[in-house]
């Protein structure tokens, strides 16, 4: 890929998209940015982006567009019908779409694309914003394989890994899934745990140091390990509502492939409670509250 | 503690118990060991152990006797009455109980202990056999200061670190009860992510690696990971019926201190399931299995 | 309302259609029907009613059209648009929507109506086929309440009760999904204890018996209790699938309304786990064997 | 039975013991009564029964003695030892068992009883205390024949129905457990729909009265919908910390049988959250609460 060969379109400047299209700039590639609310791109501009009005100016017939936006409704209609990106790429195209998105989104997003000469390729990637800032990102990709070598640099400029899962569109997503769905997972489990040593009068933090440094010692345990014994859910790095969203595209995932879930499905659960109690703005992982709720601790 | 200063008594020598004896013969500790079945004693007895035929005769008075048993009754049976090793302990001697048992068992026993003059102290350990052949436990000990410092150089012998939990008898169950517990929770999440992977067409060894190289990089994902991802339950490391047990003790305990834990509530009704199936033979990980017949896959 | 005034509009002659057309018909009322695949019109066309080849025809303008369809994209298919029952219904028209649809469905067509000057009822029912044949229906009624009013003849002609539930236009829908749940619940609970019984050796069809002539001697409770006691969900009354299609509407309708139903999720994973088993074809009661699977219960 | 035999021993004089007692007093049966606090004996004492010191004083050889006890440990206090009741009733005697307690405690009393001579029959009752007031108990027996035979006029004197369930000792505290774990099922699905009914705008007491009227149209879903609609729990008909009694009782029989019962799993967890919220002294329907609290109704 020749970085000097054309701008990368780059549409969504949130949390993650922000650090991440910051990244590619620092790496030397050329942005075309875009974003639904638009003073978002200004810190990108004033790193020489081209910041755009209407979505399809990001692109180039035949160049790449990146997507990372809040979830499938947001990336299909940048996508789609006339103004979207997938009619003015056109023939030899590429989108990236690194949303944590439906694998059927993408399935249906990439059969849009082989319509119009374009390659869909699903890359979601794991980590919250502080590792889209530090180019930590984990980066899991599927889609047609020449189109995924053509795009690598921009993957090497964002994150430290590139996990691949093949050719099918979704494959990558599935994998996404499967790793959010641990997330969530971990931290129910420590919430019932913790709550279960501090009742008992052991200290909840000790009992989290002690096994997020030996059997648990991982990032996934030891970042959210921290917050939910210390029982600190602000600021928020990926918000309550953006956790039931991931939490219901589990549910539909499996659900359509005949995979009965009963853990998601409990989780999802105790994530509407915790919306029900109004913590729209935490963090995800104050689904944990809701045990402390229930056991009655403060 | 002086090595020479009399033999450690040395009670059950199972999976785990073995490994662990043999390290403390291995670190120069004299032993005086005893187990159920007889037979058992042989290996230590050739590496210089002294194999006894009543527990009570492993300890001296004002000595040290250590305890890794199947579960909260054979604690008991070997600790109390007249023939128990609290009474033959008596004043100065301590019991270092390494089995998973119930918080409320070590108060029991601590009290009992009291009455006579000795001292008992909780040290569970987190790891499979072959951790405890490696020396590599994670040993978590609560009871009294002056004790614990006095049986540290046998914690040093057998395992790889030791967390305290302070003063209180049961504390460093409650902490293993909450490991023990992560771990199963773990394997149920893993086992419903891989399942939907799986039959999405993806991969499920491949999601597998990629989260516990990723996010999920730590020694319990790894392991578990690995066998749940490839379907394999045996050889037992624990066996499923343990897990049982464990996920009696949780529930138990939590349930005991007005802490509801509706996943442990599930993965015990998940590892019925298994047992009713006749997976008893099984490695505890066997819960994940239960995942497989609910989705209808192989 | 004047049986005379001009036909009715009754679209969907499937297992509940046909019996409730059928009493229509046996009541006075001319009807013009339609369905999806045609054939199934005929046991009605030899008893009078007028079958129409486009589902606008079945009615005129000012006029009481009838739906009653498998979901609500069905729904939706046959009223809106150029060719839908709204557009044709115009001023003073009616449209009773008896199916099983998400109260958001109703609120989305009743707006679509009230543009159009028709006016939109909810009025789900409760009853199997059998049931419906009987004209035992339980009406749910929700809407304007001359509506209401204008058609209550027809629901006398159908079944046995009428409840309202105000002017809001999924009120209905709301309550019918609430009779659904709860008799899902029962299944799974009758499921789970009987197996209790039979393992322990005690009869499962004398405790059904005992139960449902006293404690539970309910319509639900004896017509399902004698299925799931004895093991036996074909034929089906309304199939598995149509289960799903529920248990994802009381999640959906209470996820938006952020009301957490960890049954509910526990059940929609149970039918899952039926539909991997290839369970399609049976009755919803089948979500019942999946505890005789987890209980290795032949 | 010959009611001037000598008088029946009766054994726990709490808010159900008391109308029973008080309905065989009426029945022309004389009776020997016992209370571990005493007081609670003397209303019947007024009525003529004698009210004795020791438990074992309540029988005579060969007589008949019947226990209503909180739990199984009470149940064996008094059976079992020197001065139990089942020693004294030697020959001949018959112990009358209507606590609900695990079927396997019935075995063990049962095989005691037998080492004495004396009979076993378990006769575990369904209803509140105003039912047991009205004579309307449904009580549920097994056991030996004749003794069943020979105490039928017993039941006659207290209840409304009689369901026999063989001659294994714990038959009828199986069947017993099957309905109590079914009234807790319904109290959680119907807090679940009711909540979702008030969240959707719709009132809840008007879906309550619609369900209970027409497919819920029985005694329990009456009485406990009528309480969880109207979001009341006391007075205490059966109070809470015995609801979790009674889960525990359904978990443990069912895993010893190898019958996973997520449903019972689920609602133990459920009361053990209104525990620890302080609920002991409220009826165990405010198992309901908890789902209000989730959903953040008032």
């Amino acid at each position: 890929m020749d970085k000097n060969a054309g701008a990368v379109g780059f549409i969504g400047i949130g949390a993650m998209g922000l650090p991440m299209a910051t990244n590619l700039l620092a790496g030397g590639f050329a942005l075309r940015v875009w974003n639904r609310t638009s003073g978002k791109t200004e810190p990108l501009s004033a790193k020489g982006a081209t910041a755009v009005r209407n979505v399809a100016d990001t692109v180039t017939p035949g160049g790449i567009a990146i997507t990372i936006l809040a979830d499938d409704a947001a990336v299909e209609s940048v996508t789609l019908g006339d103004s979207g990106i997938a009619a003015r790429l056109g023939a030899g195209g590429i989108h990236v779409s690194m949303s944590t998105i439906a694998p059927a989104t993408s399935e249906r997003l990439a059969a849009q694309h082989a319509k119009l000469g374009s390659t869909y390729i699903a890359a979601p990637v794991f980590g919250r914003p502080e590792n889209a800032e530090a180019r930590q990102l984990v980066v899991c990709t599927s889609g047609p394989a020449a189109a995924k070598e053509r795009v690598r640099p921009l993957f090497d400029a964002m994150g430290r890994a590139v996990f691949d899962f093949g050719e099918a569109s979704g494959a990558a997503n599935v994998a996404k899934l499967c790793g959010n769905f641990l997330i969530m997972s971990a931290i129910e489990a420590m919430a019932e745990s913790f709550a279960m040593a501090e009742k008992c009068g052991v200290d909840r933090n000790q009992v989290a140091a002690m096994l997020t440094k030996t059997l648990f010692a991982s990032p996934v345990y030891q970042r959210y390990g921290e917050m939910v014994a210390a029982k600190r859910h602000t600021p928020a790095g990926f918000k309550l509502p953006l956790g039931l969203k991931d939490a219901e595209l589990v549910l539909k995932t499996a659900g359509d492939a005949r995979v009965p879930m009963p853990l998601a499905g409990m989780i999802r659960e105790r994530i509407i409670a915790g919306l029900a109690k109004g913590r729209d703005e935490m963090d995800w992982s104050a689904l944990a509250l809701g045990v402390l709720d229930e056991a009655a601790i403060k």
